[in-house]
């Protein structure tokens, strides 16, 4: 029907960032400096241990240390905050990442907050996200972030254009809409409430879904040539989106795996180098 | 055409609002608490010093103080920063109002983040804004919480309605557009590169103006039946939509003026007795 749509493979935009991080590392190893991310696992959720280990690898792969917490089920809301407050005054660590979602008993907000903004590298706080709402954040959420940077590689027209967003979480939907919104689109956000979802989706230049529903967009729900991101990952190795049906509509398309998750995690890699350059800096006007 | 349009009267909802602040403003006094409201205004911009002036007198006849502390035009960012910190500093003083635009040589959003947020009755800082968009404000933006409020009083459902926002600033598109979406609208943000954007506005089930340009919503744009809320406030008394026009379309319509206008400063004073009773409520727990 359509020309075949481009594929837009999140491993090569993954590499591409990774790639420029190499030099930066190494200028940090020079001034004894090695990026350190410290990531919080509650809890014993298997997807969430398989994320917290992709992270580690990652991290090790490219000379970013990598220091893993893992608390039990039963860890109190106060617990996990004395744990962050450890980390938070911990010079040798960077970036701090809480795994979520937490087990049920904990203020999953509050914990967030606890986080200290100069090492909130996914953008959890409150105030990360609206420094990122205003466009001026220096860690926007890791998959909102990985979003805009698949469109950036891959030189997608934003501006002007009507941007549908499927999830409002205040880590991926609400900022995600912000971005785009910041980047000059029309954006739409979509939710559970929707009425006529269909036909708000087929408004979209640019679809994100980020609903946690497996196969959830429908192919025929999708206006020909429109770009279609899906930042779902459910159970099985599927998107949000249903791939092979709206590959047929799409002018682009973000497989699953291999689409926003790699970007994602190489996102947060540049946030802990980030991170830790600003530490470099103020320890060099000291 | 359409049945005759229900004009949503800002002056009837205002007078909602602050007839029940008197019962509290009074249980205040029995505390020898008087709520007071600081506003600061830098420049000689007639308009702004309207407003100013109307804030001020809306404080006086419900009872609550009002400062008003008037700098010059090339007051610096530092200057109105420290008398920021003076007013947080200052216990008699439960809310502060800083009155934009600010001159240009003053770095507003520095300005406004001085703010303490317990004294942020405007909800300018970043941090109000998060906790607005994540539904849990204490202090939502005066114009956005109006426009709810207005909403609210005339039983206008939200949930499942598509509602159009025209207007991205921090302070009003974006925080009304956060606000519609935690009340389960589907919400779509346009603003000045919006590709057809009389396509879009058609759209919207609730259609929110907040442009700034006098009469610039007009009325074919509108689709029949659709809830009007007009934001703007011009020079000659005039909104940002064509209300002739749009009253012959829309099954309701906020008129300009006596619309959003009063219910915008009686959310001010609301705030400020709500700053004032959280205050009372830790000395007596003190």
């Amino acid at each position: 029907m359509t020309a075949e749509a481009l594929i837009l493979d999140g491993n090569v935009v993954a590499a591409d960032i990774k790639e420029k991080l190499l030099e930066r590392i190494q200028g940090l190893a020079e001034q004894a400096i090695v990026p350190c991310l410290a990531t919080i696992l509650v809890g014993e959720d298997p997807s969430s241990a398989t994320y917290v280990r992709m992270k580690g690898n990652a991290c090790k792969r490219l000379g970013i240390e990598s220091i893993r917490i893992d608390l039990p089920t039963e860890t109190t809301t106060e617990q996990l905050i004395e744990t962050i407050h450890k980390l938070n005054a911990d010079p040798k660590v960077h970036g701090i990442l809480l795994q979520h979602p937490v087990p049920e008993q904990i203020d999953e907000r509050a914990a967030f907050e606890a986080i200290a903004i100069e090492k909130d590298v996914d953008g959890v706080t409150a105030l990360g996200f609206a420094q990122n709402a205003f466009g001026y954040a220096d860690f926007p959420s890791c998959t909102p972030a990985a979003i805009v940077a698949i469109l950036d590689y891959y030189k997608i027209p934003v501006e002007g254009k009507h941007a549908v967003v499927i999830g409002r979480s205040p880590i991926l939907g609400k900022p995600v809409s912000l971005m785009l919104l910041n980047k000059n689109a029309t954006v739409t956000t979509c939710h559970s409430k929707t009425e006529n979802l269909e036909d708000v989706v087929r408004l979209g230049d640019i679809i994100v879904a980020a609903v946690g529903k497996p196969k959830f967009i429908q192919g025929d729900w999708i206006k020909p040539g429109a770009v279609v991101l899906d930042a779902g990952y459910n159970k099985g190795n599927v998107g949000d989106v249903d791939y092979d049906r709206c590959l047929e509509k799409a002018s682009a398309i973000t497989p699953v795996p291999a689409g926003v998750g790699p970007v994602t995690i190489a996102t947060l890699l540049k946030h802990t180098v980030d991170a830790a350059e600003k530490v470099a800096k103020r320890k060099s006007i000291d």
